[in-house]
């Protein structure tokens, strides 16, 4: 299997062996791989390549580690569809998961240009800036970024905040959210993302803006979520 | 800017501060970033930690080293529509750029189990095996791995696959390409992924599967493709 006279590096071609027995099902959620050293004697080769290959696959989020317990093949993500706008309280709800936030940051300030022109208001029209952590089951998901125009939505408070903003908005103040445009990103975790989302830096992260509307057009959030890759995938169907 | 006092490093606050110049447009594609020594005087701060949020920015895909030229911010992201199935090749074509493709790997092999589930054969049936790095302008975009029945597309060559499989499909078998079910995930590069598509390793990827259908559901087709993430985003719209 490990072919010493190929170009490509060993630990590259045992990470490729790895990876390709996680995806083809052979090694399966929550399996324990072998040790380091079953791979060095396996394979004849030094502790090192086979300690290079793991930490690519974990940074990957393919395995996670447990300290003094072993190496695990990481569960299954979840699977966000891109058809028909949901909260995540909603999403969380409808796969028996219980959802939370921890509000980090909650602030009416004036409107950058940027956060302004996004959201078609005057430049320094006061905005909510509120900044969570979403989770499911008391683990983080994705830190999310939210700027909403705080004349069209008045009354929203830390508490609402907490729980789900799109229910406040349509249960409370009837106002009928329509669509949302969506750019996803694939992005390395930030100092910042990695720590609140308890995730080595250098992690892979899906960032999703959203950009949410009025049926007059009306621009009523913009949200900036960065997911955990190793938790979340996103699915869709395009029709040619 | 910098805070001397905060438990944010200092490079994750000078990461954070570029990133947003980046962001809010005050840095465009193409910009040339002060230099090190800039930042270091500026901010009272040493080279190693302006070095530092640097390298984590070019390899998050905001910033690009040219050597003895300097620091750019990077060009813009190609936006993919995730509405409307389109070839590679109508898609680059679509945005005037020239769309070309390296054949890596082109075989005819029997089905693994995986493969044989997603396209719905039995086990060993003869499958193409066709790897391709997709290109827009000479320069590398995506490394695709695709998977195509043989009994159902006859005649498929590698000739043919330096080009869209897509066209050969519906203009010469007059099979009509339904939908594709999309799977989108966040994955830092691999050594042979980082090797093709002439990136760090470790770089962020957008990673998607396709798997496409015919009217009757029949599969037709299932692809991997890595797409470069400091080249590609990709766009949607999505209703309430």
């Amino acid at each position: 299997m490990i072919n010493k006279n190929s170009p490509l590096p060993i630990y590259a071609q045992l990470e490729e062996q790895i990876r390709e027995q996680i995806e083809s099902g052979i090694l399966g959620p929550g399996d324990t791989l072998p040790s380091e050293r079953e791979f060095c004697e396996r394979h004849g080769i030094s502790r090192m390549t086979v300690r290079q290959a793991i930490n690519n696959l974990a940074k990957a989020g393919y395995l996670r580690r447990e300290k003094g317990r072993g190496t695990f093949v990481s569960e299954r993500k979840m699977e966000q569809q891109l058809q028909g706008l949901t909260s995540f309280t909603e999403d969380m709800k409808a796969r028996g998961r219980k959802p939370s936030s921890k509000l980090l940051h909650f602030e009416i300030v004036p409107a950058v240009e940027s956060i302004a022109q996004t959201l078609s208001i005057p430049k320094h029209d006061p905005v909510y800036h509120i900044k969570r952590i979403r989770m499911a089951d008391g683990e983080p998901m994705a830190l999310e970024t939210t700027h909403i125009p705080a004349n069209l939505v008045p009354g929203l408070t830390p508490e609402i905040a907490t729980g789900s903003i799109y229910n406040y908005l349509e249960e409370h103040l009837s106002i009928a959210i329509d669509y949302s445009n969506q750019v996803i990103e694939s992005v390395t975790a930030s100092e910042t993302e990695s720590h609140y989302l308890d995730i080595p830096s250098g992690s892979p992260i899906l960032l999703m803006q959203r950009d949410t509307f009025l049926k007059d057009g009306t621009p009523v959030e913009t949200v900036k979520s960065a997911y955990r890759a190793d938790r979340y995938k996103f699915v869709t169907v395009i029709r040619r």
